[in-house]
């Protein structure tokens, strides 16, 4: 018998028994070892998504693990091989997919929240969504190549390009890679945080970071680019305030690359945009090509996986770790440990 | 003795003897044959623009006219050249400047708002300004190359490619010559317009329209474009409304060109930009090309100037075409007529 960490309503999760049908045709059933949790189970865990999320639910789409059991008409993949999952399934027949975007698919299922997730301890997906990890990189490492995909998509759409100047508005765990890999693509970084740990944690990791509540970001731009302001900004704060420093640091022609979730509408100095020839770019997940990139990243270490991982927990204490993150500030990213067998897996 | 249209104050215009100086090293001295009143001159009337336009101010940015004089070093120009003027004059020096932008540099002259403008009987420019008319191009028709080059920057700005879905949202001369130089680009064009007497003169061009306060645009999108949305959208209203659709009719990897002006901030859907990865472009006037390419669009007639000009109005009468104007709806381009020697001008 194996287990699963279920939503089964806001602000609840609990640990329970899970059915382990063998792999269907053209399926893979793996043994997930670590899985981070991010920024949307939160939002399920609040219960803001109720209305998508089918209670109850496995949550968990960042993860690594192993195969250890390949469905009929499976090719090219054995038990043992160490994978992670990029966690989308599209209808390829909707417009989105016929223009060749597919990972923006109309009809897209996202794994972990439309479908059940890998926070458990045996997880069967499609093998098309397998992506191989190298024999050196430590699985809980690998818990990190999906947030990382999501900053290579992003580097991308904003075209960053070596020697330009890019300003990333929001350090939590998604800022913090884009600006790692924006600067491994050659930009010169700023991070613009609020929160005093994680401009700490961003330091650490050599990034130089503005405090928007303390600092004349305006002052210091204009010091920075030599009052031509920047060429590139990320919205990663999902904040009013961030969108506000997003549009005024850019200088004329920058791109503003609009990763955060905004659920409501926000106000936007389209003046500015007129004025710049700004141009704002919306950035959503990745696509296979981000994914292989980011399994780079990561084992080469471009993404030092070990300094952004604050923490790594049993399945039992998956909840805690919910609560801990809800509470922001002091915690970057925390893994569910997947693996251990007193936890109750046939392995 | 010549005569020149004064902005004196808001709401307040008179039409009072200029002085003509010998044109300086590198200017030309130009006779304006006929000059456009564009939304900004509206703009600068309601008093809106005071803190930018120095007055007395003479307007007028959109313009033909012949050389009467040449300054000296002027090379390539000689008296009775029928030419048009690329209203900007650059500093060279700026950050914009140097990264090659110089329509948006930092310390931009536009010339009619921040310097005198064309709407006297005596004009003198710099020769960089001029750009040469074919002499088989009727005076009044090129007064609209001036608008039309920002349609062409426009739909450069937007990526405009032939088969693609272009809405234009806003039918006013702007969004019209828009509309005009995407279809000559090869796109399929929608104009979204309140006004029914814009949307009577758009279908006279041959043009579809649609009306957001009776049409069910969602519906008619989806119809269109078979479900996927529209691949460009033009934000040429200004208004809070015409930024929502301009967002809501674009398909996944859409793109916005901002073309409007927008005062004050607005509200944008972010989270729709987020979803389905589009992209906002703002736009801002043209370059040398674009201007170039309108010539030669108004030139052969892929913009029907007779039917865009409304009316012709002798000098003494501009204060009432900006009267007529300011009411909207029934005219669409006003040309004050600056060539009648009854006015006063020693031609
Ligand atoms: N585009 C995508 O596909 C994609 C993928 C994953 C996450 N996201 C979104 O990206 C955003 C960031 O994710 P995360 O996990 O890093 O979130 P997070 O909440 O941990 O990080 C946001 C950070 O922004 C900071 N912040 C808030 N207001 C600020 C302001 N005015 N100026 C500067 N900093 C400010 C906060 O202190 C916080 O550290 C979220 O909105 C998330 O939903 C998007
Ligand atoms: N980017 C540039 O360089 C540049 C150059 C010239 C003009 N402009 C700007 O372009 C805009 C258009 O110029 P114009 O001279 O055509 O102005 P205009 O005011 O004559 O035209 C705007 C049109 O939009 C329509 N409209 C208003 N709300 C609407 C809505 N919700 N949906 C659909 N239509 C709506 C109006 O009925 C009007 O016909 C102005 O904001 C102007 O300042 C920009
Ligand atoms: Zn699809
Ligand atoms: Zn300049």
């Amino acid at each position: 018998m194996t287990l699963a960490v279920r939503y089964l309503a806001a602000r609840t999760l609990d640990t329970a028994p899970a059915e382990n049908p063998p792999p269907g045709p053209g399926e893979v059933e793996i043994a997930p070892a670590y899985v981070g949790i991010c920024g949307t189970d939160l939002h399920i865990f609040h219960g803001d998504m109720d209305a998508r999320v089918a209670a109850p639910a496995v949550l968990g789409h960042e993860m690594s693990g192993r195969i250890v059991r390949v469905g009929p008409g499976v090719e090219n993949w054995s038990p043992g091989d160490a994978v992670t999952v990029m966690p989308l399934r599209w209808d390829d027949t909707c417009p989105a997919c016929r223009a060749g975007h597919q990972h923006v698919c109309q009809h897209l299922d996202f794994i972990g929240i439309d479908s059940p997730g890998a926070m458990q301890q045996r997880w069967t997906v499609p093998a098309t969504t397998l992506v191989r990890l190298p024999g050196s990189l430590p699985l809980d490492h690998a818990a990190l190549v999906e947030p990382t995909a999501v900053a290579v998509h992003d580097v991308g759409r904003a075209q960053v390009r070596a020697d330009e100047k890019a300003v990333v508005v929001g350090g939590g765990p998604v800022g913090i890679l884009i600006a790692l890999v924006a600067r491994a693509a050659g930009a010169e970084v700023r991070v613009v945080e609020l929160s005093a740990h994680r401009r700490r944690l961003a330091e650490k990791l050599g990034l130089t970071t503005w405090d928007p509540a303390a600092d004349d970001l305006a002052e210091l731009v204009g010091e920075w680019t030599g009052d031509a302001g920047a060429d590139v900004a990320f919205e990663v704060s999902g904040a009013q305030g961030g969108v506000d420093t997003a549009v005024d640091v850019l200088g004329v022609r920058g791109r503003l690359c609009l990763v955060a979730i905004h659920p409501r509408p926000r106000e936007v100095n389209l003046h500015r945009f007129f004025w710049r020839e700004l141009t704002l770019v919306g950035a959503r997940l990745y696509d296979r090509t981000d994914f292989e990139r980011a399994v780079t990243l990561v084992a080469e270490g471009t993404v030092p996986a070990e300094q952004l991982i604050s923490k790594v927990v049993p399945m039992a204490q998956a909840p805690d770790a919910f609560e801990a993150l809800e509470g922001g500030g002091d915690v970057m990213k925390i893994l569910v440990d997947c693996t251990d067998d007193s936890q109750g897996a046939a392995q």
